[in-house]
Order: structure tokens, then sequence, then C-alpha cells
């Protein structure tokens, strides 16, 4: 351990109430993307954020997009490679609210038999996370007045709402953004113990399909039976999409699905990933994807199709003998190896379209296509950051896999021509998407020193 | 026409403003039973009942049920045949409200090409109807100081939530309310100039079913592909319970469904029915129950099963990548015939059962099961009626069936063992159940002279 980074580690330790302290500031702006009710929100969170960066040095603002501000900022030593952040500060809807213990905006610390979390929407996706990095630079700024690199953010505010405005701003801005590497904070632990570097992304095709009946809800008992209930057709489609093996029936969706090689099998073996403990944490047991597939390739390897979201007619308490005129669902896939996400939106399409009856008609509502990628893991980064993490944590960090899909790390290469790498400290358990998500305090105090750890990895390598 | 009835119906047309003020004070009333919010406002629109029925003589009073309240009143001649009317004051719920295109508890006259409506929840189903009974007893106690004959009131305030307390309180009140017949007034007429007797209605069995997977809503990157979907799994259910020829598969559904004879095909053909105007009046062409059967006879004489509600995971604006914990729907059935809805809520729930896999559990909820009915059209009211109805309207009254269920005709039967005759004004545009609801102001004007033959022609039969 380098004396530099020697005393950045100590001054983040003693920094760490004030670092929560400045997370919970956060944590209270209800900075829901999807929902125009928040758009005022999510502007605050991106103000907030602005202030702050300001505050350890960086020149930062807010840019206008079609959709929400994007926060960009600029610091660091002109010594050092250039690196890129990138992180979200948008946050998913919290409903059902019913379900939450507590007010999912106003963050605290509990204690739980495995250890203390912080508590509220956003805590782990993905403002937790990415202030895990911001103090990081707060402390290396604090100790040595300047970091060991060169440093842009890239800090989003639509990435949980199909990040709409994220490639035209990306495109427009190609020479104020491209650096040598960018590092994207928005994943996982292996497991409490074991860091992990996510080297493979599932992609993520969102859709919404609108199946229109009867010009108005009708009487089941007047127009029952004679008139098209949408609510049917869509049922057929829905459960058309998969066969009784849990393959998806979209004519052309295994197209460019390749096979994991066996080098990645036996290391992912290795993890002893134990499927029974994973399924049992949220109240099941059988992996439900394709038969003869183990759970840690379903969810790492393999494409998936899922209902997110359905309605239709009366679904308030009591009964409502109501003939629907419409019914939707939103549905997403994810996405492996080289499935093309807009062919996929056609093929998706076309199934629907050859199953809607006659008196029926579909419209589509588009929630974005984004294809998987893979890192590349030969970048001498990789090697340096594996190392800083198995320096913080109790076990060596891993090479993994991730069922989720960051679109992100694909637009820096295509649009960009960077390289990134995916560092995170969320944990299975962290509900987020769900109620009562949570941030380990583990997770966060860890998290900053890795951050430290790595750029003082990096800077040096 | 009588001279007592000539006096009448004078009356009625001379007070037309004032039974239109009356029905707007009871449409006013939100009384929407299903929602227990309103639970106030249905026990209001009992005690408006109670008052209007004591200003023309009855004895009123609103019995306390385990539910809403049951108004009864007594009155009438002592010399004449014992009637009971039944009809019902609570309503269906609004929403969808942005579709009305006025608040829906503001009645208001509106000019229509085809002629003056009522607009209002309520005004057709069941609020309207009812009131063209009452303002025809108004009319006759106003010009004779009493009615020709003896009169039993009960109105429900449970119709559009399953009746819930109606059987227990018909088996306890059956010395009290037993006449010689039932007159209900919650059914239509064949068309605009065409009034109707129904001689047969469906039966109804309302069941909602709670699939439940995982034990809190999931990423649908984390755990997609490895963690069942409930709303796949409603999904596939609700697709199975039509094949491709839109019969119903739930096994031994059919046992106890007749073949209409051919007497009353004959008349029924002879009604002349538009199925391409009936389907063209709400946005339709193709009749979408079993293939080979007519439109008529799909909605008058075959049995449906029909979602008439489901809702899973996120179905709010924009989108979310939630893998949903559980999936619900509402789904009804008609029944004809000799169906037995108890037997049908087994065979249903053992369908549903042998279709959820090992990692859910599924719930159902009870919303009401009814046997369908089949009228003594040999009563010597039902050619009364029928003479009656004719000499009022532009073309003569038919015999009709009805797609919709008004399980109180077969309980009338079951437990007072009472004959019903089932006799109303409403018509298929009417949008009962759907927003904008309206009752022409030719069914309300027309339908209180109808009651005033009616009651006139009974009496003296």
């Amino acid at each position: 351990m380098s004396h530099d980074l020697d005393a950045v580690l100590s001054r983040i330790d003693q920094d760490l109430p004030q670092s929560l302290d400045r997370l919970y500031d956060l944590l209270r702006i209800p900075s829901i993307s999807t929902d125009p009710a928040h758009d005022g929100d999510v502007a605050r969170a991106a103000d907030w954020l602005v202030q702050d960066l300001d505050s350890i040095g960086f020149s930062a603002r807010a840019d206008e997009t079609a959709g929400h501000p994007m926060v960009v900022a600029q610091g660091g030593s002109d010594d050092g490679p250039h690196l890129l952040f990138y992180g979200h500060y948008d946050v998913q809807p919290v409903d059902p609210l019913d379900l939450w213990d507590r007010p999912p905006f106003e963050p605290e610390l509990q204690d739980t038999p495995n250890g203390k979390v912080i508590r509220a929407r956003g805590a782990s996706d993905d403002k937790g996370q990415l202030m895990t990095f911001v103090e990081a630079c707060r402390a290396w700024v604090a100790v040595h007045g300047s970091l060991p690199v060169k440093l842009t953010f890239c800090l989003e505010g639509e990435e949980e709402s199909g990040s709409p405005s994220l490639v035209p701003y990306l495109k427009a801005n190609r020479d104020a953004l491209r650096a040598d590497l960018a590092l994207i904070c928005d994943t996982g632990l292996f497991d409490a113990q074991t860091p992990a570097i996510t080297t493979m992304l599932r992609g993520l095709l969102g859709e919404e399909v609108v199946i229109q009946g009867p010009d108005r809800d009708l009487h089941s008992g007047m127009f029952g039976g004679a008139a098209m209930n949408p609510a049917r057709v869509l049922a057929r489609i829905l459960a058309d999409l998969h066969d009784d093996q849990g393959r998806i029936m979209v004519p052309g969706f295994y197209n460019g699905v390749p096979e994991i090689d066996e080098g990645i099998r036996a290391q992912w073996d290795g993890l002893g990933f134990d499927a029974e403990a994973f399924l049992g944490s949220v109240g099941l047991k059988h992996p439900a994807g394709e038969a003869g597939r183990s759970a840690l390739e379903m969810i790492w390897a393999r494409p998936t199709c899922e209902i997110n979201g359905m309605i239709s007619g009366y679904t308030g308490a009591g009964f409502k003998t109501v003939l629907p005129a419409r019914a939707s669902a939103k549905v997403s896939f994810r996405l492996v190896g080289q499935q093309d996400p807009h062919a996929l939106r056609d093929a998706f399409r076309a199934f629907v379209r050859a199953r809607v009856p006659a008196d029926c008609s579909v419209e589509f509502v588009e929630h974005g296509a984004s294809p998987a990628s893979v890192m590349e893991t030969g970048h001498p980064a990789f090697e340096a950051a594996r190392q800083a993490l198995s320096a913080e944590w109790p076990k060596p960090a891993a090479f993994v896999g991730s069922g989720g899909s960051i679109p992100i790390a694909g637009y820096f290469k295509s649009i960009l021509d960077m390289d990134s790498m995916l560092v995170g400290f969320a944990k299975d358990d962290d509900q987020i998407h769900s109620p009562n998500e949570k941030y380990d305090l583990d997770s966060f105090h860890r998290g900053i020193r890795s951050w430290a750890r790595i750029l003082d990895a990096v800077a040096k390598g």
C-alpha cells in the first residue's frame, strides 16, 4: 500500500458519518424519472450533484437534454490516465407503497441480522453506488489537493426510464466525453465477501402492447360471448411467448445466442453459486427458465422474456362485470451474445400481430433496445482493479456475468470507442426495484475505499 | 283504456318535470356499493327512498343487513292482487373517470340525435328504472288516493356487488315478502320501439384468481429467467379457458346447457335482430363466441366466460423492469339452463390449480354464484302486461331472453315460491357499467306510463 493511498483510506474512515449525511441528502430527493409528476425532483437531484462536485473542485454543470439533465463534470490531474465515471441519479418508482416498512424517501440506518443497512429508494440503485465514487474522490482531494487521474463525470437521470436522451447526448458530446476508460458503478458484489468486476451484460428490449377491442367498456351480460374481449386476446399472446420447456417462441429469437465456452463455465462452476439460496431468498425453489440450464446460466448467459406489468378492465375492490375495451402489457426481453434488439422488436411485433383477431387492433410503445455487451478484460486496468479490490475485501475479486442490462457500456464502445469496467458493491438482497430497498453500510464504506484503491492502482498502472 | 287509467296517464304527463327532479336527487348520491369508501352514500340513497315512499303513503323503512340496507315498504289496496316490486338503488363504479364527458353524479338532460337523454351513473341501471315504477305509483295515489293493488317494495343496495345479504334477508323475511307475483325492473326494451318482457335470464358465477410467485417484486434483470413469473402463469391459465373455436375448456362446463327449442328459435328469428348493428354500435363486427352460433344465441342462450379485469406488476407511465410477486384476474361466467354454479366453481378452481406450477400458489375470492332462470310465462299477468305494454309503445311487446344475470328472480322462486315478471325500458346503448351512462327521457316517460298501465291491467286481470 502506497503512503498516498494510506492517508486517503484513513480520511475515508474518519469522514464516514459526513459521507452518510451527504448520501441521505441525495436520497431524500424523489427523483423518479419514469413519472412526469417527479420531473422537478429529478432536476433537483441533478442540481444537488452539480453543487457537490463543484465543492470538491470539479467544474460541473447540468446539461439540458430532451428529457432529464445530464450532469457532467471535469477535474483531476492532467498527468494520469483519463477516466470517465458513469452512474445514474434517477430511481425506480416506489409502488406498491403499502409494502414499504417506512417512507421510501426518508433514509435511515437500520440494524439487521447481517449488519447495518441504509434503507431508502435509490440507496443501492444507484445513488449509494455513485456516491461511493464521489466520496473516494472527495477524500483524495482533501488529502492530496487533487486526484491521481484526469476525471470526467457523466451522471444520467434517465437510466430507470429507458435512457431516451443518452445516445443523442453521447453523439453530440463525443470529444468532451471520450476518455481512456469508463468506470461504471451500477453492478454488485458476487457475495458479501467477494467483490466482482462484471464482464458480461445482457441487453434489453422493452415493449408495451396495447390491445383495443370494443370502443368502450361493455356490460359483460349484455355483450359477453358476442363481443371480442381484448383481455382474452392479450392473455393468449402472453401465454404463447413461452413453450412448456421455458423456451421463448418468437421466431428467430435465439439467433446470435452463443453457448458459453468451457473456460467460462469452469470459472463459474468454481464460484460455488448456491441456486437454492438465491431462489430461497425470495421464497422460491425451482429455476423457471429453459429446461436443462443452470440457474446461473439462466441469469448470466441466457436470454429471457418477462411480463413486467399487465392491466385490463376493473381491478379495484369487489367485482364489476365489465367487458373491457382494452388490455395492455409491458414485456421485456434480456438479450445475450449477438442478438439484435431491433430485429427482435420487429419479430416480436409480428408475433403479436399474428395473434390479434379481426375485431381488435394493437398498438406498441417502445421502451428501449440495447444489445448485450462483453467487456475487454485484456485492458490493464482490469488486472489493476482486480488486485485493488482483492486487497480491500475478505476474498479475491471475481470476473462475473450479470443478468441486468446496462446499455451504457455498449454505447461507450460504439459511440465513444471506449472500453468500460464495471465495478459495484450492491448485494442480491438489496431489493432494488422493490419495496424496502437498502444498501449495506459495509457496501458503502468498503465501496468508497475500493474506489480509492482503484484510482491509485489505475494511476500507477 | 279505462277512465281510471286515463286520468293517471294525464297526471304522469303533467308531473314529468317534477319526476325528473326527484330522479336527479337520487342520481346525485354516489351509491357505489362495491367500494367501502361509499358506504355512507349507499345508506343515504336508502334513506332518500324511505322518505320518498313515505311521502306517497307507504310505510317504508331501511332494514339493516350485514352489508347495505334493504329498503322495504308496504302499501296499496287490500282488494287487488299482492305484488312485490324489486329494483336496486346501488350503482357501478365510475372508473375510468377520464372517459366521462361530465361528472357522473351531476345528472343533466342532454339533446342527442336520438332524442333527449338523462346522463349520469345509475340513470339507467337501476335508479332511472326503479323510479319509473315509483312515479307510476305516485300518480295513481295522487289521482285515486290509493293503488289498485296491494304492493310491497323491496329495493336492494348490493346488486352491483354480488348481493351478499340478499339470500339471508329473503330467508329471514319470507312471510313479510311473499306476494302473488314479483315485478322486477332491471331489464331493457327489445329496441327503441318494441317493449319486452324478459323470460330467460343467464346465471352468474364470479371468481377472482390471485397467483402469488416470489415473496416480493423482483428486478427482472437479476431474477428474470430463473424466478417464476406469476403474470406468465396467469396468462397461461386465462388463455387456456377458451379453445380456438370459442368453446370454454373447464371440464364439465357444458353439463346442463340445453339447445334452444325450435319454437323459441322461430320467435327469435322473427324479431329481426341485427347482429351487425348490435356489434357495430360498439365498434365491432365479428361475433366472438362459439363458432356456429348466432350472436343472439351467444348473448341470450349460451354460457360465456369473460375476463372482467386483470392486473400484475407495474402498470403506470413508462417502464419498470420488475418481475412481479403476484398477478390477479377477475373472471365471470354467464350460465344457462341447468348449469350448476357451485359445481362449476369447483371445476374452475380445479382447472386453475392444475396449471399453477410448484413455485406459485393460488388464492380464490368468491364473487357470487347464481343459476340461470326461465320465467313462468303461463301466469296470466304476462299476457295482461304484454297487452298493456303493446298499448303504450309503437310496436307490440315481445317475450325475449337476456344475456344479463338477475339472480333475484331465481331467489324469489326458490326462497319465496313466487314467480317473477321482468319488465324494463333500458336500451342497448345506455352504456350501463361504462362511462357516460344515460337513460332515454322516452324510456323514463313511457316507462312510468307503462307501469301505470300494467298496474291497471294486472288489477283487473
